[in-house]
């Protein structure tokens, strides 16, 4: 019997977890889920043979170092900045490591001891990152064999909500890090445009948005992700002309999302005290031009975002609350932390609500004298709030790829990326037998456009 | 003999040092400069007999408490995250300290201590912080003896080039730390206008400027500082309706460095490679919309500034080169740190040069049934480039109060900063015999406008 210790049993890992026990008969796993919250462990467990629910201090040296010494596979769900206490025991004990975060520098800099050991440490294994990277790679790798040369790549992911669940007019719900999506964008946006490094600034990010079609399921607006430079090398790229990675929203979403980036109301560097005593319409006007003191409050917003008094993005504005005078249900908060507090509240999931992950990719490319662009996408519905598309397309490909670890498929060692063949060649397709699966297009066109 | 000890013989040194050699023979005054840099330090003391150079680094426990134990009285000059090591050590050696410095939380947690001990550590107090007080602090006091209230209160203040020396079209050049200049304003300021409190996002602060009007020296801007609303309780101004600290620039410079804003080039949060491999306006052109790449670089920065192409303040864009296609003289920065090193080329003073330090105070206040304005300007004009108007409005406080200390004329003890009358109705009228006054006026008036 092999063990695979799961560390953290948060929202992103009811899937893998599932996963792991379905199969862990067959495979003869014991899945062991360590948390800080025993109950947390249980719950997702749900009594599985298979299955062990533990408490963990991941900080303490000793239950850390007690349970990965047992590990087959040892998968890290555990918040980033607590990664590296898992990876240096793994280390240490000589165990393979698996999770679905960006890796850090410290991280990277065990690429040689893990090299060394013999050791797999495979991160950005989810979704975004993770799907992306696979299914990227598998179509730049595909031109690549038969002599094109990749001239533009576009790639934009989204976690939304299914449209028959969607019932407010921005057509969003928080189906992961509500923070992380308030947040989102405030770093200057880096990509490549015909050739040119661009720079997007966060005041304008939202305004500078990529029409994304996708077929059956409508427009999307993108906006460029902070980091797309990377990927020039990341994606072995060298000559690409355009490069961008993104995230998606529903058509519409960004321009009012740059309302509240443009009243100051995404701000989260300074804390206002006694937020009780405001409310969300005082706190707006609090960020507006003294001297509109005296006109409406929404002819003002209007006349600050230019945007009109009537039209859509001022009911999507209007429909958040935040122009109420509705007192404010917190002591202390930043700007930022009173605006999720309220979005919480107006943007959660309903029981039986189906939320929706979209990934878009756009390739061009040059072969044999001919440009032809490749349309590749992904849409995966989700269940219910508990069982949701998010968690799937996070969980499942880091179930699989810790399965071939088990199942002694893997020969690549040291700290890593899925952007080899021998990943996403066993990955995506059992990824399209659970419905993660792309639909693929591709057409000739006159020139880069 | 008692010797003064100056931590730090830097640009805002040189008058301090001045004024305490020149009293040094009356009050038997050795002065002991300590820097990281003996010819620093040797180059302020000038072969003065009552003066004394050495070499010292700070984070050298030995160096540091054989230096400070020697001290009667020890001011800091060291950058602002150094002054907690010359406050430990001035703690534990029972020595009083002095600084231009705002307190910082570590700092303010000595208070209780010091006080104990009865030792006098002040701090805040230069130009800015430091005049600022004081004068403020004399008028508010004074009103409020005559049983008056304060209803608003405007402060601003400004490191300029004089008049007569001013030959670009900003009407500026560096007198202080130019990186400060450069990411000034980057967090949301804060105020109160009309009982209300405002917020000020940096994205909006240039255009968000007040007009000051300054008897025989024109108008300036004025644009809000991070951190108004503390002043409430520093200054005692408990019902006031209006308060704003902020700076000041000639009028125009304010509209002509949002283009700086709105571009992204004030941007320190990132950092480019290989700058060298761009022209300044390849540099423009990346943070511009891709869809403008066939438009002229003029035409592009115009429409997403909002600014007229033929105008002033286009004008003083191009002025800085920021347009031209000249290469970059670096290899790696941040855009920030860019535009500072092309900014310090063209707004370096000449040694002929002379600065500007201006500072304004507007009060409203009402009186026995009658409201009042009360304006108080000070403007001094630096000698030339070395004994600037800003090192003699940084140093001359922090001399005079280092004299009243050691010449036993201040009970204090504690972590201030100068708001005591012991200390403003002692300091200001020796300023004003070193040349930096204020000039008040007062006016009856209908209503508070």
């Amino acid at each position: 019997m092999k063990n695979i210790v799961v560390l953290g049993a948060g929202r992103s890992s009811s899937a893998l977890i599932e996963y792991l026990l379905k199969q862990s008969t067959e495979y003869n796993w014991k899945v062991i889920v360590a948390d800080f919250s025993l109950e947390a462990a249980q719950s997702k467990i749900k009594n599985h043979t298979n299955g062990k629910a533990i408490k963990l201090n991941i900080e303490d040296y000793a239950e850390r170092n007690n349970l990965i010494l047992q590990a087959d596979a040892v998968v890290s769900l555990l918040p980033p900045h607590l990664h590296i206490l898992a990876a240096k025991e793994c280390l240490s004990c000589n165990k393979s490591l698996f999770t679905a975060s960006y890796v850090s520098q410290d991280i990277s800099e065990m690429d040689e001891e893990a090299r060394q050991k013999g050791l797999l440490f495979m991160n950005e294994c989810g979704l975004d990152p993770g799907i992306d990277h696979m299914s990227a790679v598998e179509i730049i790798h595909r031109i690549k064999n038969m002599g094109g040369e990749v001239l533009s790549f576009k790639s934009y992911t989204g976690g939304l909500i299914a449209p028959e669940s969607s019932d407010n007019p921005w057509r969003y719900k928080f189906t992961w890090n509500p923070r992380n999506v308030i947040l989102a964008g405030q770093s200057t946006a880096q990509y490549l445009e015909n050739g040119k490094v661009h720079y997007t600034p966060y005041r304008r990010l939202f305004r500078n948005t990529d029409l994304v079609e996708i077929d059956g399921h409508g427009n999307f607006d993108g906006y460029a992700n902070r980091d797309s430079l990377n990927y020039i090398e990341h994606y072995d790229l060298k000559n690409v002309q355009t490069l961008i990675r993104g995230t998606l929203r529903n058509a519409g979403f960004c321009t009012a999302w740059d309302v509240f980036v443009t009243i100051g109301l995404t701000d989260d560097s300074f804390i206002i005290n006694e937020c009780d005593k405001y409310t969300y319409a005082s706190l707006v006007r609090s960020f507006l031009p003294a001297t509109d003191a005296g006109i409406d409050i929404i002819q003002s917003v209007a006349k600050l975002c230019r945007i009109e008094q009537e039209g859509e993005v001022m009911n999507m504005i209007k429909w958040t609350g935040i122009l109420d005078e509705v007192s404010i249900p917190l002591k202390k908060a930043s700007p930022a932390g009173i605006l999720q507090e309220l979005l919480e509240r107006k943007w959660s999931l309903k029981t039986t609500d189906k939320d929706m992950v979209v990934m878009n990719h756009e390739f061009i490319y040059r072969n044999e004298g001919k440009t032809k662009k490749i349309n590749s996408s992904m849409v995966v519905i989700g269940k219910n709030s508990d069982d949701t598309a998010m968690a799937q397309t996070v969980g499942s490909p880091l179930g699989i790829v810790v399965k071939l670890h088990l199942t002694g498929k893997l020969t690549l060692t040291g700290v890593r990326i899925p952007v080899e063949p021998e990943i996403y060649n066993a990955v995506l397709p059992e990824l399209k037998n659970l419905g993660i699966s792309f639909n693929e297009t591709e057409e000739e066109i006159d020139q880069l456009n």
